[in-house]
Parts: C-alpha cells; sequence; structure tokens
C-alpha cells in the first residue's frame, strides 16, 4: 500500500491535500535510473542552458499558482514568496549564463615542452559532470533552496541528472515546481527523467546510499545533515555531500557603533532576526553587544521593534514546539533574561492562540559564554524568531566567547565610522597608520575571519546575494564542505577535471581542441584567454 | 620507554640505523600545536615563497647525502632518486611561483549595484588556508610524495603549516629531509614548528583525530587510506581527506594498432609497467590486446622485454611477499598463463635469491573478466612488476571488461595513425566526417573516459608532469575527492572560501582593496583582468 504524503496548512494544522506518495526502494531506483538515462541528452551545453531558461520562464508564468500552493503549504506570505520565485528564475538563468560562457570548465593546456627534463607531454584539462546528484531540500526555502533552487540548477548547469527528496513541509509546492522542470525538459526535447522527485524519510536514505547517486547536495538541520553525510561516506564508493547544517551568524556591536547609532543597530537587527518569522539559516542567533548606556539603548530598540513585530506561524507544528521548547530551556537558566518589555521568561515565544509565535530577545551576561557549562545551550541554533544577546563588560569578553563558537555562515561587526576608518577613501595608504579605532576594528575582523565564509561590516546577514563573488558556506557544522550552495561558484560541486595527454587533435572534445572551435575562455600555457 | 624506529636496508632486510622514535600521543600533540602556533608566521605570501625556494635549494645542495640514505632505504637506485629530487625541487618551486602569481586566491569582487531588486552589496572573495595538514607519505616516492613532496609544497604554499607522517619504509630519509625543510624555514625567519614529522603507525591514528588538523593528504593503499578516510568523516567536525588509494590503470590496444607497431607498443608496456620495479601508483596493471596475430606480436614483444629486465628489489619484505603470493594466486586461477616465456606460473615473480622479484606478464581470455567470479582479482591492483593482458576476441569484449572496472588515475588507449586521424590537422574540421577508424577509436575513448581523471593516447601512464593542466585524481577508489595531488592545482585543496559584504577599504584585507595594491590577478564583475 503505498504511503500518501499529505500537505498540511500549518495555519490551522489541517491537511490540505493529498500531494503525492511515498517512494519505496524500488521506487527511488526508478528515479535514479531514469536520471541516469537521461545523462547523455544533458550533455550538450547549449541544450541544458536552454532548459534552465524555459524552467526560469515557466516559474514566471506559472508564479500565480506556484506562490499560492507554497504560500498554504508554508505560511511564509506571498511577498516574501514571490520574492523567493523571483530570486529562483534569476538562480536559473544565471546558471544558463554560466554554462554560456563556459568559464566553469576551467579549460587549461599545456602544450607539449620537449625541451623540459622529463619532457612534457601536451596536457589539456577540462571538467565533466559526475552524474546523477541527489538533492535534499530545505524547509524554510520552498523554491530557491528547494525542487528548482540553487542545488537543482547548478547540477543541472554541471550537465548532472538530479533527483529531489522533497521536503515534507511543502511536498504540493515540489511536485508543482518538478512538473514545471519536467515541462521545460521536454520542451527542449530532453527526457522527462533528468528531475526526478521522491518524498519519504526512506526514500531520502535510499537516495543517499544508491550506486548511481554520485554527489548530494542538502540544507536542512545538523542531525539530518549529519547523518546523510556519514552515509555518503560509508557508501563502498564515498561520494561528496554538500551539506549546509546550522550556523549561529554572530553579530559583535562594538560600544563606538552603539554609542553612534543605537536605534539603527537595533532595529536592523530586529528586522533581521524576525524576517522569514526568524527562520533563515543566516539569522543573527547571537549578538554581543557592550552592557554599556549605549549597548542599553541598542538593546531598548531592539526589543521595541520585536515586540512591534506581529506574530508569525512557522513551517510546521514540529518546529513550533521545538522552538517554543528551546526559547522556554535558554530563558530558564539563572541570568538569562527574556527582553520583551512587560513579558515573562514563559511567554517569550509562546505558541499563541492561533498557532503563531511571537519573536523574542534573550540576553546573557557575555562572560557565561565564556566558559563550558550549561550555558553552551546559548551557542545552539534555536531555529525561529529568537536571538540572544551577550553583553560584555570588557572587550576581552568578546574574543572568549567568540574562540568558543562552531563554525557559521556569516559573521558580522557593527562598527562606528570611525573604526571603518570612515574619512579614507582607499586601504592601502590607510593600512600604512591605523588609528586606535581603525587597530581596534582590524582585531574584531581578525577574531572573526574564522569562524565563518561570510564576513559583514554594519550589515545583516539575511539575504544571500546570487552572486560570482558570493560565498555560501562556513567551517563545520555551517557546511560539510570548503564549496558554496549560492552563486556561480556552486557549479563546481558537481564536476571532476579530465586530463587528455597527447590525444590527436581529432579524437579531442571540442572543449580541447587545439583552434578552440567553442571560442571557450581557456588558460594556455599559464596565460588566461577570455572567451573569443 | 620510546618505541625505536629503525631504518632497514631492504636489499638485505637487515636493519641500517635507529632513524627515530615513535610519537605517541602527546608526541603528536605537541608537533601539531607547534605547527598551529607557526601559521601567523606562514600568512605572508612572500615569505612562504621564499621559504619554498629556500627548501628546493637546500635539497639540491644535499642532493648527494638525501640520495643515498633513500637508495639505502627504498633500493630505488640513485639514477632513479636523484631524477626524482629534481622533480621534488622543481615542484616546490612551482608553487612558489603559484603563490608569488596569486590566482590561485580566486580574487573575485562584485560592486555593490543598488539598482538590481534586491539590491546587490559589494561583495569581495578570496581563499585562506585552512589550517594544520596532516599529509601521509607514500612508500613508493621518499621524495616526491612524502615529506617534502606535493602535498607538502601545496599545503605550504596555501599557507598551511604542515605534520608529515613519516611512511616506515623511510624514516632515514624523512628525517633528514624535514631537518632540511625546517633548516629553510629557520633561514626565512620562520618557526621550526611550520614543519613537522612524525614516526609509527599510531601517530598516524592520532594525527586525522587531532582536533587542529583541518585536513589531510594521503598516498597509499586502499585499505591504509580507506581507515583513514572513515576516521576523518567520523570526526566530530568532519574534515577533507585527499586521498590516492589505488589504481589499475587500464590500457587497450587496438587490432589495428596492433598492426602497425606491435613491436613499439611491448616495449613501451614494458618499460611502463617494470619502471621502478612496478612500484608506481600509475603502473598499467590491465591491458585489453586482441587475441590475433598482431596481438601475439604485441606480447611477444612484451615478455621478451620483461624477461630481459633484471630482477628488482622491492620496497620492503611486506610488499615482496604481498606482490610473491598475489602473482601466485592470480597465476593459479585456471587458463590464466604466465606469459614469461620458459618459466611456469609459479615463477612469475618469485623472490631470487637475493630477496628481488622478476617481473611477469599475465594472460587471461577477456572474456572471463566480464562478469563477476574468481576472475575479479585480475581487476584488482597488484602492487609490483606485474600486469595482466586480457585478450579480447570481439571489439565488445573491450566495453564489457571495462564497464567492470573500478576507479583509476590513468586510462590509455593504443591506437593506429587512422584511429587518430592522423592524416588531419584539427579535429574541428575532421569532426564532421570521420571514417570508421576514427568512430572507432571515438567510441573506445568515450568508453575510457569515465573510468579515470588521466586519458593517454599512444603514450605510457608512468611518469605524471608537473604542470597547470595536470590532473592526477580520479574515480574512487583512484583517489577520495575530485581534486588533484600534482600540478598548480593541489594547493586548491587546502583553501576555503571568503567573502566580504561592504567592508569599508580600511578594514579589507590587501588582496581586495579596491586599488589592488598587491596587483593580484582578479574576477571583476565577471571579468578577468590578469596580474598588474
Amino acid at each position: 500500500m503505498p504511503v500518501p504524503v499529505w500537505s498540511v496548512d500549518p495555519r490551522t494544522g489541517q491537511r490540505r491535500e493529498r500531494a503525492a506518495t511515498e517512494a519505496d526502494a524500488a521506487a527511488v531506483d526508478r528515479a535514479v535510473n531514469a536520471a541516469h538515462a537521461a545523462s547523455a541528452a544533458l550533455a550538450d551545453r547549449a541544450t541544458r542552458a536552454t532548459f534552465l531558461r524555459a524552467a526560469a520562464a515557466l516559474l514566471e508564468e506559472e508564479a500565480e499558482a506556484v506562490v499560492a500552493v507554497a504560500d498554504a503549504e508554508t505560511a511564509l506570505g506571498p511577498g516574501r514568496l514571490t520574492g523567493e520565485l523571483a530570486r529562483t528564475a534569476y538562480q536559473l538563468r544565471s546558471f544558463a549564463d554560466v554554462v554560456d560562457e563556459g568559464e566553469y570548465l576551467d579549460v587549461t593546456i599545456d602544450h607539449a615542452a620537449p625541451e623540459l627534463i622529463p619532457p612534457r607531454p601536451d596536457l589539456r584539462r577540462y571538467k565533466l559532470p559526475l552524474g546523477v546528484v541527489a538533492v535534499y531540500s530545505a524547509s524554510n526555502f520552498p523554491l530557491a533552496f528547494s525542487v528548482p533552487g540553487g542545488d537543482t540548477a547548478s547540477a543541472l548547469a554541471a550537465g548532472c541528472p538530479v533527483v529531489v527528496k522533497a521536503h515534507p513541509d511543502h511536498p504540493a509546492t515540489s511536485e508543482l515546481c518538478a512538473a514545471l522542470l519536467r515541462r521545460a525538459a521536454e520542451r527542449g526535447g530532453l527526457p522527462a527523467g533528468v528531475l526526478g522527485l521522491v518524498h519519504g524519510f526512506d526514500a531520502g536514505v535510499a537516495l543517499i546510499d544508491h550506486p548511481l547517486v554520485r554527489a548530494a547536495g542538502f540544507t536542512g538541520s545538523v542531525r539530518g545533515g549529519r547523518a546523510l553525510y556519514d552515509a555518503a561516506a560509508a557508501r563502498p564508493h564515498p561520494i561528496p555531500f554538500y551539506g549546509e547544517l546550522g550556523s549561529l551568524n554572530p553579530v559583535v556591536i562594538t560600544e563606538a557603533a552603539a554609542r553612534e547609532r543605537a536605534e539603527t543597530i537595533g532595529e536592523g537587527l530586529a528586522g533581521s532576526m524576525t524576517l522569514g518569522v526568524g527562520q533563515f539559516c543566516v539569522k543573527p542567533g547571537l549578538v554581543l553587544a557592550p552592557a554599556t548606556e549605549a549597548g542599553d539603548r541598542v538593546l531598548a530598540s531592539l526589543t521595541e521593534a520585536v515586540g512591534a513585530t506581529p506574530p508569525g506561524v512557522l513551517l510546521d507544528a514540529r518546529m513550533r514546539d521545538a522552538f517554543v521548547a528551546g526559547v522556554r530551556k535558554r530563558a530558564a537558566l539563572p541570568e538569562v533574561r527574556a527582553g520583551l518589555p512587560g513579558e515573562g521568561a514563559a511567554e517569550s515565544g509562546p505558541r499563541s492562540p492561533d498557532g503563531s509565535v511571537r519573536a523574542g530577545v534573550l540576553t546573557v551576561p557575555a562572560a557565561y559564554l565564556a566558559a563550558e557549562g550549561p550555558y553552551d545551550l546559548l551557542l545552539e541554533e534555536c531555529f525561529g524568531p529568537v536571538t540572544v544577546v551577550a553583553r560584555y563588560a570588557r572587550e576581552e569578553e568578546i574574543g572568549a566567547v567568540l574562540r568558543r563558537l562552531p563554525g557559521n555562515l556569516t559573521a558580522t561587526a557593527q562598527l562606528s565610522a570611525a573604526e571603518c576608518g570612515a574619512d579614507e577613501t582607499d586601504g592601502a595608504q590607510a593600512a600604512e597608520e591605523p588609528d586606535e579605532a581603525r587597530r581596534r576594528a582590524a582585531r574584531l575582523l581578525e577574531q572573526l575571519t574564522p569562524l565563518a565564509g561570510r564576513l559583514l561590516v554594519n550589515g545583516w546577514p539575511t539575504g544571500v546575494a546570487v552572486a560570482p563573488a558570493q560565498h555560501h558556506g562556513g567551517p563545520y557544522p555551517a557546511t560539510t564542505s570548503t564549496t558554496t550552495s549560492v552563486g556561480t561558484r556552486a557549479i563546481d560541486r558537481w564536476l571532476r577535471p579530465v586530463v587528455y595527454q597527447d590525444a590527436p587533435p581529432a579524437l579531442l572534445p571540442p572543449e580541447l581542441r587545439p583552434h578552440n572551435p567553442l571560442g571557450l575562455p581557456r588558460r594556455v600555457d599559464g596565460r588566461f584567454e577570455p572567451r573569443a
């Protein structure tokens, strides 16, 4: 008997519709084999670029329907989801451009050098797709990190067929998006198997173990991600597992910054930590603020803005319960204060009558976090709209806390104008004679850099731009590798290099032939030659 | 009581000298901590480049002593070891050049684009060293893949201090080379801890588990490499493990190639498989040759040349025993012939009176390898001077055997002039109308490509050029990742990207500042700008 997969409305907890059925081992095997069979059809770069653009266009054409079902399943709201759809379409087109430009192939040619000892042969390297990729969807991005999201787009761009494991929070959205992607594939003459979709916990486990699956992308919890990472590593033939698992995203506010713009910082922080009901992997979850009058003003502004934020509905009941329990457990630690004015600890994140939750702020003396103990709980991510403000009495406490943090996707410094060296136009000259404020800021950035893959000054970590320079990754557990899952470089995860030694021109792939028939950018004898 | 580590002469099996002592957990901890403490001193690129060049120069200055001790411990011979030392010095200097050029930093800058929806911030990405790197030395390259070898050179170039686990086959060489590297470090003002060296099996296990070790490089057996890979993945904070484990390196000889140059092919193959007494990871271990008269001539030429090769001494007694046992077990399979004319199966790789072994050739009908069974043994690497020649009666058998192979470092095609399209100067035009010979050759390359990271036509896989286009890696078990351990790109393994978002110029690292004070090659708003 097939196990039904229900689409649930998180606003009411009621089942909306039967969206799909769970995939058993045989169904997973069929999806993977269909994907594998589609590999050859994906080999042509132009076909892939057309496919990715067609997918973007279809998503936009069907935006109303997609946003409606995604909102019904996730309660993220039409505004946010419309933006997410635009981002997803942009991402698909970006990877189409990446495919067209061809720099991702990293074509590198060293001509034979018979005069060297030993003589060097002719070597020509480029990159080939790894094979079928498994993509594990995220709960909190039903589009941008799910079926039509960055992992899928970058894998397809690389020439890898994809089998997506749907997230149980949005099975209907997943089905609709998969249908759109398949329609785009078929319009471009590609087999529908190029994009598979499976539902159910067991399907996810079967997928990571399938011999034809050659790499996996994952966005989710430390627990789930680590289990799949371990399974990928334990295979007879291990495969790369690119997981984004969890992040605290520390923010440090200097005393000078607090004095200069306490209100702006408090409001900015409130906006970032409550965005999408706090359900971002880059939500700022730990804030180091000075235990001074200026710091009090930051906190006042933060709690006021957070208090004014309307309650929100989390993605599912399990997350809501985990959030409420997590906040309560943290707030129950001695000396931890729930910083919503007029509300007690037990109320700082409760389930409200309609199933929604209120955003909360917890405060604690930073010194409590500097040594191992029960306060370590505050150094663990709490998914949802809550942040911990650790008040430091002395600058040294900042380093003491930062040294105890696990890896992060982001780390943020809120600095004053003088700390930024705002009167200077270029760091080159300024570096010669930094003043005390600049030295302090530089020291702080030096402490933050080992902790994260993205470092922000006077910004907020929510919002991850899709751009060539982007890096969305960080030391474990932020990610399980040194790669990025956002931006152009995300394609690198699904490729392997191959070098041809002394192969005759007629037998070389066109990408590597002497007269560069495809006009690709290449590195020839150590020199970069841009696209012809 | 410290456990002594003996240097052993493999020619006699006698202990030469007490070279070192095994490192216990405390000693490993000291070495890793000393390396970690040296990280800051390695941060400067110019210092690293100077250090790498000084190390190359010192190796060359002490070449006589280094070659002498390496030969005494490995029996590889002064000729080969002198060449290996030159390669090692070249490699150190190559990575100094890589550091100077700075392209490995992958500096990528996207200027802020406030007009986009959502607006894009200023993003500037480069790469930072991962931290302390553990390097596990290879038995068969006491220099080029050991203490001063490619993993060490590329890790130091990246700015990562290194702790080497010495291979028990050459502890004295390891100590000497480590002393030279440390002398080079100290001359350049670097702490000696930048290069640690530990001996002993337990030390290797402690090293992979040490919290401050952030990545590992390994060259060796599937068994040892997999155990360390598993340990690296099982850590609370998993680390990348770049292992090169084992490879069969298939060679396919077409009937047309055999007709055209049977003798050249036979002699070339003999030279490649017996080079260094067959102790190369890229030794051709499986050869598909036609079961025809032309194929007979290849085999005759091969066995004659192999028979004329003087016996050689393997790296240690354990390897010699494993080789002799491996050859006997394979030769004992029904229908497997030991192809040294005049010698029986049991003699095709025996221990000779002085402890050396004779090279051997085994032949088998290719059809026996096309399905699972006892002949699978012939698809496993046998380390030492032996190769398996599988004779195919029909072209289809080639594909049937190739499909059963595990991943490889290399795959080689021996083709005729017509199959190469030798009368054509550029493949671009030729691709339009390939004749039957060319089509056959293209089909063959298509079958070989999924199997390996380096594909050769009419060459032999031994000899891995140090060059930007090189790729030394392949599908598991050839390597445990998609990276290379030889060539410029080997540095990528020890780096992680970091992006700065909206950081003020004065606080940016010089590599990322607006006016490019270091003159680095950069990719700005999607366009590559070469080194200033």
